[in-house]
């Protein structure tokens, strides 16, 4: 396969963390990697194959005009290699606007494709996680680009985690119709007038079923997908904190926690957004993985396997004709 | 005091548990109670004062027009004995939706107050609650109600946590002025333009921040203050939940389980919803408290108990002088 393009220079931890990421994702698990950046900050490179580019997107730039204006970033360049034939996904962990933009604006969406959505899976303990979208790209959306969201979910769903007949529901606070904003009520009437092909359209569901096993995708705006994502990982660290700190109060609950290190580390891994590897942008000409602006080496290596995944399961094909045969 | 009235058949396990709280409040914390609702129902009463209302508004039943028709149900009648002045404040475990609007209609709005607003208590762990309002009253919202339920936000968290100077902020998707939907850039100019007496806008939080200490009291409109909540409260649930199961599958874990016991039982009470003795309706002319459906005799005593510190705390005077001279 074409490699996957790694944008070297984005992140907190970058470049060391992405390039030790990426030569595990290269040398142990077999995905070629293409690092995007400044040659001369990717001393440990070893032998992947480096696109140079000469700027970089600060985390908290503004995305458009950095996009428009930083044409030689390594954001912009990863994007390029994509549209160019040159890698075959994008993967970064750098401005997250900035690399929807990047991913957009090079790329293309897909025909017919209203909006680009993010695509975040969400811990389900002991069952497959739901995915959320959109998770931030749209913070105001109209209620057909929410239909369009359900289609792409069910594509991703199924090629990413393997659900075949996925259960596509709409985030809102109350399981009734007519709960929820006029905006909501208009999306729970157009998802409910769609045929979902292999899929099926199951009504609202509130913020506590995302992490259950109620549904497999759950659409909402982009601001509603990002207050609930970041709640939910705010909680998570939150309850895990206030737990090892409690822990460490007293010898004999030390001595404990020791004993249920193995369980710890399970549920820890189970929970953590790192392990699924990043985010994914749906709706462009071209698979483009988001990572966690804290991503380390191992999370690193995780996103370029799952965006080895989505372009062997050829995802973005398979959300071409999702979008265009049910617009 | 003036007894607190308590809807005896709201709630998953009313009558049964309620009447049980009820009591608790009254004979073990000294805090008059008068229950309202089907005087053969509540044979346990005890010596508690029984205010007869024959009616009982389902939980799933639709709240205006039940309110509108049943106008001797336990719901509607202890709203009146608030108004009347037979009864200090209102508690309900019922249905949420019934239980504003009966606070509404009955005891009317705050003069100058636009919404009445949801607040809820967020656990922050080691530290004070955070305030999140609207937590669910209202699915839209204008920008200036926002800054309404800013204002009463400061003096809930001042009366109920005993705050001196909070830290008001808006939930949005990233920290800057610019982020967020039209409406929330809108509430964020109109709040940075208030003058908040005692208290300060610190600008936008994000979802993650509802569990820290970030911010005293959060602001957002009560769709996506219902499904931050919902989210939260999942999420906990769900981690909850997985670490109990992890620590019953191995015979040296549940023995560390056991050690671990007092720890974990503070966990669960710091994060648990009941703990806080429920969310509370600010703007209505009288102190009316919210609790979850879920509500057993325990969490019915505590927010009895915050029904009357509230009362105590002469807060509906306070939330009068404080949105009257800002608005």
């Amino acid at each position: 396969m074409l490699p996957v393009a790694v944008d070297a220079m984005g992140g907190d931890y970058a470049p060391a963390e992405i390039v030790a990421g990426a030569r595990q994702a290269q040398e142990e698990d077999g995905v070629p990697v293409l690092l995007v950046g400044r040659p001369d900050e990717l001393t440990d490179a070893g032998d992947l194959e480096v696109l140079e580019a000469s700027e970089v997107i600060a985390m908290d730039a503004e995305p458009g005009s950095s996009v428009r204006r930083m044409k030689d970033s390594s954001l912009v360049r990863a994007a390029e290699a994509v549209r160019d034939g040159r890698a075959s996904a994008m993967v970064s962990a750098g401005n997250t606007g900035a690399t929807m933009a990047s991913a957009l604006l090079r790329m293309g969406r897909i025909s017919g494709v209203a909006r680009p959505a993010i695509a975040t899976l969400i811990p389900v303990p002991g069952g497959t996680p739901t995915v959320l979208l959109d998770s931030g790209a749209n913070a105001e959306c109209s209620p057909g680009w929410l239909v369009q969201f359900g289609q792409m979910g069910v594509v991703f769903s199924r090629a990413r985690l393997g659900v075949e007949q996925p259960r596509v529901a709409l985030l809102s606070i109350g399981e009734e119709p007519g709960k929820g904003s006029p905006f909501v009520k208009d999306a729970y009437a157009a998802l409910a007038a769609t045929e979902f092909r292999g899929a099926e359209f199951i009504g609202n569901v509130e913020g506590r079923d995302l992490l259950t096993d109620t549904a497999d995708v759950i659409v909402t705006d982009g601001f509603t997908g990002n207050v609930a994502l970041k709640t939910a990982e705010g909680a998570l660290k939150a309850l895990l904190t206030a737990l090892l700190a409690a822990m460490a109060e007293r010898p004999e609950a030390m001595a404990a926690a020791d004993v249920l290190a193995p369980e710890l580390d399970d549920l820890y891994r189970e929970f953590h957004p790192d392990t699924y590897g990043g985010a994914m942008l749906l709706g462009v000409k071209g698979v483009c993985v988001i990572s966690h602006g804290s991503t380390r080496a191992v999370a690193m290596r995780n996103a370029i396997g799952v965006a080895a995944e989505m372009v062997r399961a050829d995802v973005v094909n398979h959300l071409t004709e999702a979008v265009v045969a049910q617009t």
